[in-house]
Protein backbone atom coordinates (compact mmCIF):
# COMPACT_ATOMS: atom_id res chain seq x y z
CA UNK A 1 0.00 0.00 0.00
CA UNK A 2 1.38 3.52 0.85
CA UNK A 3 2.93 5.04 -1.96
CA UNK A 4 1.54 2.23 -4.50
CA UNK A 5 -2.14 2.68 -3.09
CA UNK A 6 -4.76 3.85 -6.28
CA UNK A 7 -5.49 6.84 -4.32
CA UNK A 8 -1.57 7.77 -3.78
CA UNK A 9 -1.23 7.37 -7.76
CA UNK A 10 -4.41 9.47 -8.36
CA UNK A 11 -3.28 12.31 -6.63
CA UNK A 12 0.46 12.41 -7.40
CA UNK A 13 1.98 15.95 -8.43
CA UNK A 14 5.21 16.71 -10.05
CA UNK A 15 6.54 19.87 -9.49
CA UNK A 16 7.98 22.35 -12.20
CA UNK A 17 9.45 26.06 -11.18
CA UNK A 18 5.51 27.45 -11.21
CA UNK A 19 3.03 24.46 -11.23
CA UNK A 20 2.41 21.09 -10.05
CA UNK A 21 1.69 18.74 -12.71
CA UNK A 22 -0.45 15.75 -12.69
CA UNK A 23 -2.47 13.69 -14.37
CA UNK A 24 -6.34 12.04 -14.08
CA UNK A 25 -6.45 8.51 -12.86
CA UNK A 26 -8.47 5.65 -14.81
CA UNK A 27 -9.25 4.40 -10.93
CA UNK A 28 -11.04 7.10 -10.01
CA UNK A 29 -13.00 8.29 -13.04
CA UNK A 30 -16.61 9.47 -12.62
CA UNK A 31 -18.80 9.72 -15.35
CA UNK A 32 -17.35 12.63 -16.79
CA UNK A 33 -14.18 13.36 -16.07
CA UNK A 34 -12.54 12.37 -12.50
CA UNK A 35 -14.48 12.05 -9.25
CA UNK A 36 -14.83 15.62 -7.59
CA UNK A 37 -13.44 13.97 -3.90
CA UNK A 38 -10.05 13.41 -6.28
CA UNK A 39 -9.97 16.46 -7.45
CA UNK A 40 -10.44 18.14 -4.83
CA UNK A 41 -7.54 15.59 -2.76
CA UNK A 42 -5.24 16.97 -5.18
CA UNK A 43 -5.69 20.29 -5.11
CA UNK A 44 -4.99 20.18 -1.59
CA UNK A 45 -2.06 18.03 -2.02
CA UNK A 46 -0.59 20.85 -4.05
CA UNK A 47 -0.58 22.69 -0.74
CA UNK A 48 0.21 20.27 1.70
CA UNK A 49 3.44 19.93 -0.38
CA UNK A 50 4.67 23.48 -1.03
CA UNK A 51 7.29 24.18 0.67
CA UNK A 52 6.25 27.32 2.50
CA UNK A 53 3.43 25.13 4.05
CA UNK A 54 2.35 26.80 8.00
CA UNK A 55 0.33 24.21 9.73
CA UNK A 56 -2.27 21.42 8.81
CA UNK A 57 -5.59 21.74 6.66
CA UNK A 58 -8.51 23.89 8.59
CA UNK A 59 -10.55 24.84 5.70
CA UNK A 60 -11.23 24.35 2.78
CA UNK A 61 -13.65 25.62 -0.58
CA UNK A 62 -13.18 23.75 -4.12
CA UNK A 63 -15.29 25.33 -6.87
CA UNK A 64 -15.78 22.80 -9.97
CA UNK A 65 -16.11 25.69 -12.94
CA UNK A 66 -16.03 23.28 -15.48
CA UNK A 67 -15.35 19.32 -15.95
CA UNK A 68 -11.97 18.04 -15.99
CA UNK A 69 -10.57 16.24 -19.09
CA UNK A 70 -9.00 12.54 -19.14
CA UNK A 71 -5.19 13.61 -19.26
CA UNK A 72 -2.68 16.20 -17.85
CA UNK A 73 -3.62 19.60 -15.34
CA UNK A 74 -1.25 21.74 -14.09
CA UNK A 75 -2.13 23.18 -10.46
CA UNK A 76 -0.86 26.70 -8.69
CA UNK A 77 -1.11 26.97 -5.29
CA UNK A 78 -0.32 30.46 -3.84
CA UNK A 79 0.16 31.34 -0.25
CA UNK A 80 -2.24 34.28 -0.32
CA UNK A 81 -1.33 36.05 3.06
CA UNK A 82 1.01 33.92 5.71
CA UNK A 83 0.44 35.22 9.45
CA UNK A 84 1.75 33.72 12.64
CA UNK A 85 -0.06 30.76 13.12
CA UNK A 86 -2.37 30.66 9.93
CA UNK A 87 -2.07 30.52 6.33
CA UNK A 88 -4.24 31.36 3.53
CA UNK A 89 -4.05 29.93 0.24
CA UNK A 90 -5.56 30.34 -3.38
CA UNK A 91 -5.38 26.98 -5.53
CA UNK A 92 -5.83 27.02 -9.49
CA UNK A 93 -6.11 24.09 -11.59
CA UNK A 94 -5.66 24.16 -15.38
CA UNK A 95 -5.69 22.77 -18.62
CA UNK A 96 -4.64 24.49 -21.46
CA UNK A 97 -4.27 27.37 -19.72
CA UNK A 98 -8.10 27.55 -18.93
CA UNK A 99 -9.35 27.43 -15.33
CA UNK A 100 -10.90 24.35 -14.36
CA UNK A 101 -10.90 24.49 -10.81
CA UNK A 102 -10.26 27.36 -7.97
CA UNK A 103 -10.23 26.95 -4.48
CA UNK A 104 -9.14 28.80 -1.00
CA UNK A 105 -7.61 27.39 1.80
CA UNK A 106 -6.61 28.08 5.31
CA UNK A 107 -4.03 25.87 6.73
CA UNK A 108 -2.77 26.82 10.57
CA UNK A 109 -1.01 25.51 13.65
CA UNK A 110 -3.43 24.69 16.45
CA UNK A 111 -3.07 24.66 20.04
CA UNK A 112 -4.11 22.19 22.71
CA UNK A 113 -6.79 24.49 24.61
CA UNK A 114 -10.84 23.88 25.48
CA UNK A 115 -12.25 21.49 23.24
CA UNK A 116 -15.73 19.64 22.91
CA UNK A 117 -18.13 18.19 20.52
CA UNK A 118 -21.97 19.49 20.45
CA UNK A 119 -23.68 17.18 19.02
CA UNK A 120 -23.66 12.82 19.82
CA UNK A 121 -22.12 10.24 17.34
CA UNK A 122 -25.33 8.40 15.74
CA UNK A 123 -26.39 5.33 17.01
CA UNK A 124 -25.42 2.78 14.16
CA UNK A 125 -24.88 -0.98 13.54
CA UNK A 126 -20.92 -1.42 12.98
CA UNK A 127 -19.96 -2.38 9.90
CA UNK A 128 -18.91 -5.74 10.14
CA UNK A 129 -23.10 -5.40 10.74
CA UNK A 130 -23.57 -4.76 7.07
CA UNK A 131 -22.84 -5.66 3.55
CA UNK A 132 -21.08 -3.16 1.22
CA UNK A 133 -23.03 -1.64 -1.20
CA UNK A 134 -23.08 -3.54 -4.49
CA UNK A 135 -23.75 -1.20 -7.31
CA UNK A 136 -24.61 -1.89 -10.47
CA UNK A 137 -23.24 -0.03 -13.45
CA UNK A 138 -21.12 1.86 -10.72
CA UNK A 139 -18.84 4.51 -11.95
CA UNK A 140 -14.88 3.16 -11.41
CA UNK A 141 -14.25 5.65 -8.29
CA UNK A 142 -16.71 3.94 -6.30
CA UNK A 143 -15.01 0.28 -6.60
CA UNK A 144 -11.92 2.29 -4.61
CA UNK A 145 -14.39 2.66 -1.62
CA UNK A 146 -16.10 -0.07 0.19
CA UNK A 147 -19.41 1.79 1.45
CA UNK A 148 -21.98 0.40 3.35
CA UNK A 149 -25.44 2.15 3.77
CA UNK A 150 -27.00 2.03 7.23
CA UNK A 151 -29.77 4.22 5.93
CA UNK A 152 -30.81 6.75 2.52
CA UNK A 153 -29.43 4.79 -0.28
CA UNK A 154 -29.71 5.99 -3.28
CA UNK A 155 -33.27 5.26 -4.53
CA UNK A 156 -32.15 6.05 -8.14
CA UNK A 157 -29.10 3.53 -8.29
CA UNK A 158 -30.23 0.86 -5.94
CA UNK A 159 -33.63 -1.36 -5.73
CA UNK A 160 -33.62 -1.28 -1.54
CA UNK A 161 -36.16 -0.47 0.90
CA UNK A 162 -33.34 1.27 3.00
CA UNK A 163 -35.03 4.95 2.36
CA UNK A 164 -38.45 4.40 3.98
CA UNK A 165 -38.07 8.00 5.90
CA UNK A 166 -39.15 10.56 2.57
CA UNK A 167 -36.34 12.71 3.17
CA UNK A 168 -32.47 12.96 2.02
CA UNK A 169 -30.19 12.12 4.76
CA UNK A 170 -27.70 9.22 5.06
CA UNK A 171 -25.98 7.04 7.01
CA UNK A 172 -23.03 5.14 5.92
CA UNK A 173 -19.33 3.38 6.68
CA UNK A 174 -17.01 4.15 4.36
CA UNK A 175 -13.35 3.26 3.97
CA UNK A 176 -10.32 3.03 0.93
CA UNK A 177 -10.70 -0.28 -0.71
CA UNK A 178 -8.29 -1.73 -0.49
CA UNK A 179 -7.47 0.12 2.90
CA UNK A 180 -5.59 2.91 3.03
CA UNK A 181 -4.15 4.80 6.59
CA UNK A 182 -6.34 7.97 6.65
CA UNK A 183 -4.85 11.33 6.05
CA UNK A 184 -5.95 14.50 4.89
CA UNK A 185 -6.04 13.97 1.49
CA UNK A 186 -8.15 11.21 2.09
CA UNK A 187 -10.47 12.13 4.52
CA UNK A 188 -11.11 15.45 1.83
CA UNK A 189 -12.39 12.19 -0.40
CA UNK A 190 -14.60 10.68 1.90
CA UNK A 191 -16.49 14.22 2.24
CA UNK A 192 -17.27 14.04 -1.54
CA UNK A 193 -17.94 10.50 -2.06
CA UNK A 194 -21.81 10.66 -0.80
CA UNK A 195 -24.17 10.00 -3.44
CA UNK A 196 -26.05 13.10 -4.67
CA UNK A 197 -28.96 13.90 -2.52
CA UNK A 198 -31.81 14.16 -5.17
CA UNK A 199 -30.86 10.47 -6.00
CA UNK A 200 -31.38 9.68 -2.61
CA UNK A 201 -34.61 11.73 -2.08
CA UNK A 202 -35.97 11.13 -5.97
CA UNK A 203 -36.01 8.06 -7.83
CA UNK A 204 -35.06 9.40 -10.66
CA UNK A 205 -31.06 9.63 -11.65
CA UNK A 206 -30.91 13.02 -12.89
CA UNK A 207 -28.23 15.27 -13.90
CA UNK A 208 -25.85 16.63 -11.16
CA UNK A 209 -22.95 18.30 -10.53
CA UNK A 210 -21.02 19.83 -7.47
CA UNK A 211 -20.24 23.06 -7.88
CA UNK A 212 -18.82 24.40 -4.52
CA UNK A 213 -17.58 21.80 -1.85
CA UNK A 214 -16.54 23.12 1.56
CA UNK A 215 -14.58 21.05 4.43
CA UNK A 216 -13.83 22.01 7.99
CA UNK A 217 -11.42 19.55 9.36
CA UNK A 218 -11.49 18.99 13.10
CA UNK A 219 -8.99 16.73 13.32
CA UNK A 220 -5.03 16.97 13.03
CA UNK A 221 -2.21 14.66 11.88
CA UNK A 222 -1.89 12.79 15.32
CA UNK A 223 -5.87 12.11 14.95
CA UNK A 224 -5.86 10.79 11.43
CA UNK A 225 -2.41 8.66 12.68
CA UNK A 226 -4.67 6.96 15.67
CA UNK A 227 -7.57 6.57 13.09
CA UNK A 228 -5.17 4.55 11.34
CA UNK A 229 -7.22 2.58 8.65
CA UNK A 230 -10.47 2.25 10.60
CA UNK A 231 -13.86 2.40 8.64
CA UNK A 232 -15.28 6.47 8.62
CA UNK A 233 -19.44 7.06 9.44
CA UNK A 234 -20.73 9.28 7.38
CA UNK A 235 -23.48 11.17 8.26
CA UNK A 236 -25.15 13.82 5.03
CA UNK A 237 -28.32 15.46 4.56
CA UNK A 238 -29.62 17.78 2.15
CA UNK A 239 -31.83 21.13 3.55
CA UNK A 240 -33.18 22.57 0.26
CA UNK A 241 -33.73 21.48 -3.64
CA UNK A 242 -34.04 25.56 -5.32
CA UNK A 243 -34.44 25.59 -9.22
CA UNK A 244 -31.40 23.62 -9.86
CA UNK A 245 -29.29 23.68 -7.10
CA UNK A 246 -29.37 21.79 -3.87
CA UNK A 247 -26.99 21.76 -0.39
CA UNK A 248 -25.89 19.24 1.03
CA UNK A 249 -24.26 19.23 4.55
CA UNK A 250 -21.95 16.14 6.57
CA UNK A 251 -20.07 15.34 9.31
CA UNK A 252 -17.36 12.45 8.98
CA UNK A 253 -16.76 10.62 12.56
CA UNK A 254 -14.11 7.84 13.40
CA UNK A 255 -16.05 4.67 14.52
CA UNK A 256 -15.20 5.19 18.26
CA UNK A 257 -16.82 8.78 18.12
CA UNK A 258 -14.26 11.51 17.38
CA UNK A 259 -15.78 13.68 14.63
CA UNK A 260 -13.11 14.39 12.19
CA UNK A 261 -14.67 16.51 9.57
CA UNK A 262 -17.69 18.58 8.73
CA UNK A 263 -18.68 19.47 5.01
CA UNK A 264 -20.95 20.98 2.60
CA UNK A 265 -21.50 21.47 -1.18
CA UNK A 266 -23.61 23.43 -3.71
CA UNK A 267 -25.10 20.93 -6.17
CA UNK A 268 -26.11 21.66 -10.11
CA UNK A 269 -29.03 19.67 -10.72
CA UNK A 270 -31.19 19.39 -13.92
CA UNK A 271 -34.97 18.01 -13.49
CA UNK B 1 -34.12 54.79 2.73
CA UNK B 2 -32.49 52.93 -0.29
CA UNK B 3 -29.63 54.15 -1.28
CA UNK B 4 -29.09 56.45 2.31
CA UNK B 5 -29.23 53.27 4.67
CA UNK B 6 -25.97 52.97 6.67
CA UNK B 7 -25.55 49.99 5.29
CA UNK B 8 -25.92 51.20 1.47
CA UNK B 9 -23.46 53.89 2.36
CA UNK B 10 -21.09 50.81 4.25
CA UNK B 11 -21.49 49.21 0.76
CA UNK B 12 -20.14 51.53 -1.18
CA UNK B 13 -18.03 51.00 -4.09
CA UNK B 14 -15.74 53.21 -6.78
CA UNK B 15 -14.68 51.63 -9.71
CA UNK B 16 -11.28 52.50 -11.10
CA UNK B 17 -9.96 50.97 -14.19
CA UNK B 18 -9.02 47.82 -12.35
CA UNK B 19 -10.41 47.95 -8.96
CA UNK B 20 -13.61 48.90 -6.77
CA UNK B 21 -12.40 51.48 -4.35
CA UNK B 22 -14.55 51.37 -1.05
CA UNK B 23 -13.73 52.77 2.66
CA UNK B 24 -14.71 50.77 5.93
CA UNK B 25 -17.75 52.82 7.65
CA UNK B 26 -17.61 53.48 11.81
CA UNK B 27 -21.57 52.58 11.45
CA UNK B 28 -20.63 49.08 10.98
CA UNK B 29 -17.03 48.83 13.33
CA UNK B 30 -16.80 45.82 15.12
CA UNK B 31 -14.12 45.37 18.31
CA UNK B 32 -11.51 46.15 15.75
CA UNK B 33 -11.99 46.39 12.43
CA UNK B 34 -15.33 45.74 10.62
CA UNK B 35 -18.31 43.61 11.09
CA UNK B 36 -17.07 40.59 8.66
CA UNK B 37 -20.62 40.45 7.27
CA UNK B 38 -20.03 44.00 5.69
CA UNK B 39 -16.96 42.55 4.42
CA UNK B 40 -18.16 39.82 2.90
CA UNK B 41 -21.01 41.64 1.24
CA UNK B 42 -19.09 44.45 -0.08
CA UNK B 43 -16.58 42.03 -1.98
CA UNK B 44 -20.21 40.11 -3.33
CA UNK B 45 -21.32 43.90 -4.06
CA UNK B 46 -18.33 44.15 -6.03
CA UNK B 47 -19.26 41.14 -8.76
CA UNK B 48 -22.87 42.15 -8.61
CA UNK B 49 -21.74 45.27 -9.71
CA UNK B 50 -19.21 43.32 -12.58
CA UNK B 51 -20.27 44.74 -16.32
CA UNK B 52 -19.57 40.64 -16.58
CA UNK B 53 -21.41 39.17 -14.25
CA UNK B 54 -23.97 36.74 -15.39
CA UNK B 55 -27.12 35.58 -12.93
CA UNK B 56 -27.43 36.05 -9.50
CA UNK B 57 -25.28 34.26 -6.65
CA UNK B 58 -25.47 30.80 -5.54
CA UNK B 59 -22.16 30.48 -3.55
CA UNK B 60 -19.65 32.58 -1.67
CA UNK B 61 -16.65 31.63 0.22
CA UNK B 62 -15.23 34.25 2.11
CA UNK B 63 -11.39 34.22 3.84
CA UNK B 64 -10.47 36.30 6.55
CA UNK B 65 -6.55 36.29 6.03
CA UNK B 66 -5.88 39.24 8.16
CA UNK B 67 -7.67 42.45 10.15
CA UNK B 68 -8.80 44.99 7.73
CA UNK B 69 -7.27 48.47 8.77
CA UNK B 70 -9.97 51.51 8.72
CA UNK B 71 -9.87 53.40 5.89
CA UNK B 72 -9.79 52.74 2.14
CA UNK B 73 -9.41 49.43 0.25
CA UNK B 74 -9.19 47.83 -3.33
CA UNK B 75 -11.27 45.05 -4.08
CA UNK B 76 -10.88 43.15 -7.53
CA UNK B 77 -13.06 40.86 -9.24
CA UNK B 78 -11.80 38.60 -11.29
CA UNK B 79 -14.59 36.22 -13.72
CA UNK B 80 -12.18 33.15 -13.75
CA UNK B 81 -15.00 30.71 -15.80
CA UNK B 82 -18.12 31.83 -17.35
CA UNK B 83 -20.38 29.09 -18.50
CA UNK B 84 -23.07 28.51 -20.18
CA UNK B 85 -25.79 29.05 -17.05
CA UNK B 86 -22.86 29.48 -14.53
CA UNK B 87 -19.69 31.61 -13.30
CA UNK B 88 -16.87 31.46 -11.14
CA UNK B 89 -15.11 34.38 -9.46
CA UNK B 90 -12.41 34.88 -7.76
CA UNK B 91 -12.31 37.79 -4.96
CA UNK B 92 -9.55 40.04 -3.54
CA UNK B 93 -9.89 42.86 -0.98
CA UNK B 94 -6.30 44.33 -0.32
CA UNK B 95 -5.18 47.21 1.66
CA UNK B 96 -1.12 49.15 1.01
CA UNK B 97 -1.06 46.09 -1.86
CA UNK B 98 -1.23 43.66 0.72
CA UNK B 99 -4.18 40.89 0.57
CA UNK B 100 -5.93 41.22 3.07
CA UNK B 101 -9.37 38.97 2.27
CA UNK B 102 -9.70 36.35 -0.49
CA UNK B 103 -12.96 34.71 -1.87
CA UNK B 104 -14.71 32.93 -4.69
CA UNK B 105 -18.69 33.03 -5.44
CA UNK B 106 -20.35 31.39 -8.32
CA UNK B 107 -23.19 32.89 -9.40
CA UNK B 108 -25.75 31.44 -11.57
CA UNK B 109 -29.07 31.36 -13.88
CA UNK B 110 -31.74 29.39 -12.42
CA UNK B 111 -34.50 27.96 -14.19
CA UNK B 112 -37.68 26.95 -12.61
CA UNK B 113 -37.89 23.37 -11.65
CA UNK B 114 -38.64 20.62 -9.39
CA UNK B 115 -38.11 22.25 -5.60
CA UNK B 116 -38.58 20.87 -1.75
CA UNK B 117 -37.26 22.12 1.50
CA UNK B 118 -36.20 19.00 3.47
CA UNK B 119 -36.21 20.47 6.74
CA UNK B 120 -38.89 22.48 8.52
CA UNK B 121 -39.48 26.02 10.04
CA UNK B 122 -38.83 26.00 13.57
CA UNK B 123 -41.98 26.72 15.68
CA UNK B 124 -40.93 30.16 17.22
CA UNK B 125 -42.65 32.77 18.95
CA UNK B 126 -43.49 35.71 16.54
CA UNK B 127 -41.14 38.61 16.32
CA UNK B 128 -43.55 41.09 18.31
CA UNK B 129 -43.74 38.23 21.30
CA UNK B 130 -39.88 39.23 21.66
CA UNK B 131 -37.74 42.15 23.01
CA UNK B 132 -34.90 43.58 21.25
CA UNK B 133 -31.63 42.11 22.68
CA UNK B 134 -29.83 45.16 24.64
CA UNK B 135 -26.29 44.56 24.87
CA UNK B 136 -24.13 46.53 26.93
CA UNK B 137 -20.92 47.66 25.43
CA UNK B 138 -22.01 46.28 22.23
CA UNK B 139 -19.58 47.09 18.90
CA UNK B 140 -21.42 49.49 16.59
CA UNK B 141 -22.61 46.94 14.33
CA UNK B 142 -24.83 45.84 16.48
CA UNK B 143 -26.70 49.06 16.30
CA UNK B 144 -27.86 48.48 12.95
CA UNK B 145 -29.69 45.38 14.13
CA UNK B 146 -32.86 44.39 15.62
CA UNK B 147 -31.99 41.20 16.85
CA UNK B 148 -34.35 39.30 19.10
CA UNK B 149 -33.09 36.30 20.35
CA UNK B 150 -35.53 33.00 21.20
CA UNK B 151 -33.07 30.60 22.21
CA UNK B 152 -29.26 30.68 22.96
CA UNK B 153 -28.30 34.04 23.74
CA UNK B 154 -24.51 34.48 24.76
CA UNK B 155 -24.09 34.11 27.76
CA UNK B 156 -20.95 35.61 27.91
CA UNK B 157 -22.52 38.68 26.99
CA UNK B 158 -26.25 38.71 29.11
CA UNK B 159 -27.38 37.27 31.77
CA UNK B 160 -29.99 35.75 30.91
CA UNK B 161 -31.74 32.20 31.45
CA UNK B 162 -32.44 32.21 27.52
CA UNK B 163 -29.65 29.22 27.62
CA UNK B 164 -30.55 26.47 29.69
CA UNK B 165 -29.77 23.37 26.90
CA UNK B 166 -26.36 23.70 27.61
CA UNK B 167 -25.58 23.57 23.94
CA UNK B 168 -24.29 26.01 21.11
CA UNK B 169 -28.08 26.68 19.40
CA UNK B 170 -29.48 29.84 19.39
CA UNK B 171 -32.45 31.12 17.33
CA UNK B 172 -33.55 34.57 16.86
CA UNK B 173 -35.16 36.99 14.56
CA UNK B 174 -32.73 39.89 13.05
CA UNK B 175 -33.64 42.53 10.50
CA UNK B 176 -32.13 45.63 9.42
CA UNK B 177 -32.40 48.60 11.82
CA UNK B 178 -33.59 50.83 10.43
CA UNK B 179 -36.04 48.46 8.17
CA UNK B 180 -34.24 47.95 4.92
CA UNK B 181 -35.95 45.87 1.83
CA UNK B 182 -33.74 42.91 1.97
CA UNK B 183 -31.50 42.01 -1.03
CA UNK B 184 -28.39 39.32 -1.23
CA UNK B 185 -26.09 42.06 0.32
CA UNK B 186 -28.43 42.24 3.19
CA UNK B 187 -28.70 38.58 3.47
CA UNK B 188 -24.85 38.22 3.42
CA UNK B 189 -24.48 40.11 6.28
CA UNK B 190 -26.76 38.61 8.33
CA UNK B 191 -25.21 35.46 7.46
CA UNK B 192 -22.53 36.09 9.83
CA UNK B 193 -24.61 38.10 12.34
CA UNK B 194 -25.00 35.43 15.17
CA UNK B 195 -22.99 35.76 17.96
CA UNK B 196 -20.14 33.22 18.29
CA UNK B 197 -21.24 30.17 19.26
CA UNK B 198 -18.37 30.26 22.29
CA UNK B 199 -19.86 32.97 23.59
CA UNK B 200 -23.18 31.00 24.00
CA UNK B 201 -21.24 27.67 25.32
CA UNK B 202 -19.01 29.26 27.83
CA UNK B 203 -19.46 32.06 30.27
CA UNK B 204 -16.36 33.50 29.00
CA UNK B 205 -16.01 36.37 26.05
CA UNK B 206 -12.57 34.47 24.74
CA UNK B 207 -11.26 35.88 21.83
CA UNK B 208 -12.51 34.90 18.33
CA UNK B 209 -12.35 35.51 14.48
CA UNK B 210 -14.00 34.17 12.00
CA UNK B 211 -11.35 32.54 9.73
CA UNK B 212 -13.54 31.49 6.62
CA UNK B 213 -17.22 31.61 5.59
CA UNK B 214 -19.29 29.85 3.46
CA UNK B 215 -23.06 31.19 2.17
CA UNK B 216 -25.43 29.20 -0.08
CA UNK B 217 -28.09 31.14 -1.42
CA UNK B 218 -31.60 28.81 -1.91
CA UNK B 219 -33.79 32.13 -2.98
CA UNK B 220 -33.75 34.20 -6.18
CA UNK B 221 -33.99 38.08 -6.46
CA UNK B 222 -37.84 37.75 -7.12
CA UNK B 223 -38.14 35.90 -3.45
CA UNK B 224 -36.19 38.79 -2.36
CA UNK B 225 -38.37 40.82 -3.13
CA UNK B 226 -41.82 39.15 -2.05
CA UNK B 227 -39.56 39.24 1.47
CA UNK B 228 -39.25 43.04 1.91
CA UNK B 229 -38.29 44.43 4.52
CA UNK B 230 -40.03 41.72 7.11
CA UNK B 231 -37.71 40.21 9.84
CA UNK B 232 -35.59 36.92 9.22
CA UNK B 233 -35.37 33.58 11.36
CA UNK B 234 -31.70 32.98 11.89
CA UNK B 235 -30.94 29.22 13.52
CA UNK B 236 -27.28 28.44 14.22
CA UNK B 237 -25.35 25.67 16.25
CA UNK B 238 -21.26 24.78 16.41
CA UNK B 239 -20.90 21.09 15.72
CA UNK B 240 -17.50 21.14 17.36
CA UNK B 241 -14.67 22.94 18.78
CA UNK B 242 -11.67 21.78 19.11
CA UNK B 243 -7.99 23.05 19.73
CA UNK B 244 -8.55 26.70 18.57
CA UNK B 245 -11.12 26.45 15.88
CA UNK B 246 -14.80 25.82 15.92
CA UNK B 247 -17.68 25.46 13.22
CA UNK B 248 -20.99 26.99 12.93
CA UNK B 249 -23.65 26.09 10.45
CA UNK B 250 -27.14 27.70 10.72
CA UNK B 251 -30.05 28.93 8.41
CA UNK B 252 -32.13 31.89 7.31
CA UNK B 253 -36.02 31.78 6.68
CA UNK B 254 -38.52 33.93 6.20
CA UNK B 255 -41.39 34.54 8.24
CA UNK B 256 -43.92 32.22 6.48
CA UNK B 257 -41.18 29.40 6.33
CA UNK B 258 -39.14 30.10 2.67
CA UNK B 259 -35.37 28.81 3.80
CA UNK B 260 -33.85 31.86 2.22
CA UNK B 261 -29.95 30.88 3.05
CA UNK B 262 -27.81 28.34 4.30
CA UNK B 263 -24.25 29.32 5.97
CA UNK B 264 -20.62 27.75 7.43
CA UNK B 265 -18.13 29.38 8.82
CA UNK B 266 -14.61 27.78 10.66
CA UNK B 267 -13.88 30.18 13.33
CA UNK B 268 -10.55 30.81 15.25
CA UNK B 269 -11.04 31.16 18.92
CA UNK B 270 -8.39 31.73 22.22
CA UNK B 271 -8.79 29.81 25.27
Amino acid sequence: MGEFHPFDIATQLTKTSDFYHGHTSEAYANMIGPFGGIVASTLLRAILEHPERLGEPGALTINYAAPVANGGFDIKATPTRTNRSTQHWYIELSQNKKTVITGTAVTAERRETWSSTDISFPNVPSVNELKRASISAAPPWLNNYDIRIIKGAPLALLQSNLNNNQNSTTLQWIQDYPKRKIDFLSLTAMCDAFFPRIWVRRKEMVPIGTVSLTIYFHADSETLKAHGSREVLGHTRAIKFYDGFFDQTGELWSPDGELLATTSQFVYYKS
